[in-house]
């Protein structure tokens, strides 16, 4: 495959995989940020567990040892198929051969869009720091508040969507109300933080066995969560949500419910399923066209089940290692053999030696299951420099309950002369 | 002391000390930030090389074992003497008996704070990390212009001042601009930054033996940094300054000369020096209140030599100490000794195996003060998981060159489905 120039765009689990593993060929990757994120491990830096530096990666630090990738930070706007050229929104066109595109998912507002400015979702770095930024905010003015009115709409949290994401924000959440809050905040009474989990349909985790739903729901009860079951959401306002008929209030809602591709995707025109994913052919290519490929969230693929993938990494990553070998050896379409995903389970972490984990036919739960989870996002970290930094920062949060991260530098330094409306700051 | 209300302002290492030294007294520390920063280091957060996390401990943490340290983030406003109080900004007042004011010091711009706008300078969290993004974003712009007209300006550092905060930076800089640049950016030339340091005297690190400012000196030429000496600024927009008569241009300019104190201390009614500092006496109380202690950059303290006492941590630690055992045992004026400060040495980093150090009539410099520059500042970190983090960061940057830091992540995600311009986000 000499001479072809690859372009891929997104340089989230299926992009990255794609560059990393062509050692040898022209690759440009074209991402919006300079840095790949480690999503799972987002909603901790969220909650100030981990630091941003835990868990991203530049992608010239990565890409430093592999002269044929070519790294540049832009957005893609748009994709000529018949041009053969990605256009960015700095203005450049940049012509490819093959394209993978792999600009990963954003959440979904079931039509309400403007919801999203009261119920910020966790998908970037940016999201995360805001998050824990807002968070840390609170509870400083909830202190304060403390001897007059206690303000608990500031204390109430509440989680949209009952996945892996919304459980996992849950679970550490409370872990902080309980553990972290009492000690750092003394003048805030015990209980006051309270979370509620908010799932349209009659379960959580709905993607696992019946049974392990069961468990982590007794498990967030037992941390003082609040689970409302087959209760879609009908309206958020700034302070607050409606649930059916119900009104809760509340100044920090979080969105972790839907997911929908990347808008860039209407450019290819192709077909594409109700969430906007690309309908890939069985060998992760557009139709009509044997060197465009979609991966990642942004593709529905079929399993043997029939049903499309999850959006999660382990797919991602096989597709883009399929997609990969593909053009590392220039297989030509009618010779290629489908894609095939191997199924390496599920997991999701609730809190404390609490998660769940499903593989075929075999469950855990409990503190074997969180031992599985803590080893296989260690294992999937990129590097040794990474795996150290995170391992630390969990055995020192597991003995002192101490966040590490859990530092509030606003953005912009106000003039220390001048009230802070007044902003001289340069940027 | 019991039942004696003590009120300190500012968490850095003056104030620090204080409240980690009371451990039975009733303690409020106020500071503006919830964290405490380790200021000598904050220049590599703003060239990457470390994490926010790295160098900052949020007080609830520190003092979560001291129950009689209650901690608050606010500005003070002001201070009445008379009353015992100080008025926060937020609106509160909080009464005292013994108060230790240790608001640390501000850049000074003699007379031209609107230069403050296009020189920043680097004294908080938020400064360091406005730095570092302004400078990723300009190396992945320069790079994207390279293909048409070198963005000069662009990747021209100017830093004006050359005591230890400017020469360390002018280091880094140069470090990354020889070693990361171009393995990050393949496309610049390898000499594509451009760093000038500004000296307004006739050496660098004036504070220093005049043998070791000539080493320093000779040490960040070798490392392609241009220094210029007697030349003050006269002029400061926002593409460039103007030294002397010649105008270097430049969009990129660091202030790290002359300090000033906190405009809070006007409010004491007490003797200022030139800089703002309160003349403070042998107890480093003010004059006519025995109660009222001023330490740190805030205080004009005489030295042996009878000159102040350089802004320095140890001099803030030591004076910290002082008024901790004051308070601890009650003692009355009359009954005081004066604080001696025990000159414990300067170190000041200049690069990779480059630094000065002395203490009293012995000096090194190179590789042997580097280590101990390594050594001291790892020892004076707080507690073992920040040294560890930082001893971890420092090897593997020494190792491979990558800074272990280096992300880009704006502070607002914009709507994805409209243009950036319009914000839809809450805060």
């Amino acid at each position: 495959m000499a001479h072809k120039r690859i372009v891929i765009i997104g340089g989230g689990f299926g992009g990255l995989t794609v560059a990393r593993t062509l050692r040898e060929a022209d690759v440009t990757l074209i991402d919006r940020t300079n840095h790949h994120l480690f999503q799972p491990l987002l909603y901790q830096v969220a909650t100030a567990a981990l630091s941003p530096g835990d868990i991203a990666w530049p992608f010239r630090s990565l890409f430093r040892r592999q002269a044929n990738v070519r790294v540049m930070m832009d957005e893609v706007v748009s994709i000529d198929r018949m041009a053969r050229v990605v256009h960015l929104r700095k203005g450049m066109q940049i012509p490819f051969d093959i394209l993978v595109v792999a600009p990963g998912s954003r959440h979904a507002y079931f039509g309400h869009e403007v919801w999203e400015s009261w119920a910020p979702g966790l998908k970037t770095m940016t999201d995360a720091v805001q998050l824990r930024e807002r968070m840390l905010l609170t509870f400083e003015e909830a202190e304060q508040a403390s001897g007059n009115t206690l303000a608990q709409d500031q204390l109430t949290y509440i989680i949209v969507g009952g996945g892996p994401t919304g459980v996992e924000l849950a679970g550490s959440l409370a872990e902080i109300g309980r553990r972290v809050l009492s000690k750092d905040f003394p003048s805030l009474p015990p209980d006051a933080l309270s979370i509620i989990l908010v799932e349209a349909g009659p379960r959580i985790l709905s993607g696992f066995d019946p049974k392990l739903s069961t468990k982590a729901t007794r498990a967030l009860v037992r941390m003082g969560v609040t689970i409302k079951l087959s209760s879609p959401v009908s309206a958020i306002h700034d302070n607050g949500v409606m649930v059916g008929a119900e009104w809760i209030s509340s100044n920090n809602i979080i969105w972790a419910a839907g997911n929908k591709a990347s808008p860039l995707l209407k450019t290819l025109s192709a077909s594409q399923d109700p969430y906007g994913r690309i309908r890939v052919r069985p060998d992760l290519t557009i139709p009509d066209d044997p060197w465009i490929f979609v991966i990642g969230d942004a593709a529905h693929c079929q399993g043997k089940d029939g049903k499309p993938l999850p959006g999660i990494a382990p797919a991602a990553i096989q597709q883009g290692r399929y997609v990969a070998s593909l053009v590392n050896q220039g297989t030509v379409p009618e010779r290629r053999s489908p894609f095939v995903y191997k199924d390496r389970g599920m997991l999701a972490t609730i809190g404390r030696a609490e998660a769940v984990a499903q593989f075929g036919p075999l469950h855990a739960s409990g503190l074997l299951a969180w031992l599985i989870w803590c080893f296989v996002h260690i294992f999937f970290l990129i590097g040794l420099r990474n795996r150290v930094r995170v391992m630390l920062e969990w055995v020192w949060y597991y003995l002192t309950f101490k966040p590490g991260a859990a530092l509030l530098f606003p953005r912009r330094s106000a003039s220390p002369d001048k009230p802070s409306s007044t902003d001289n700051s340069q940027t």
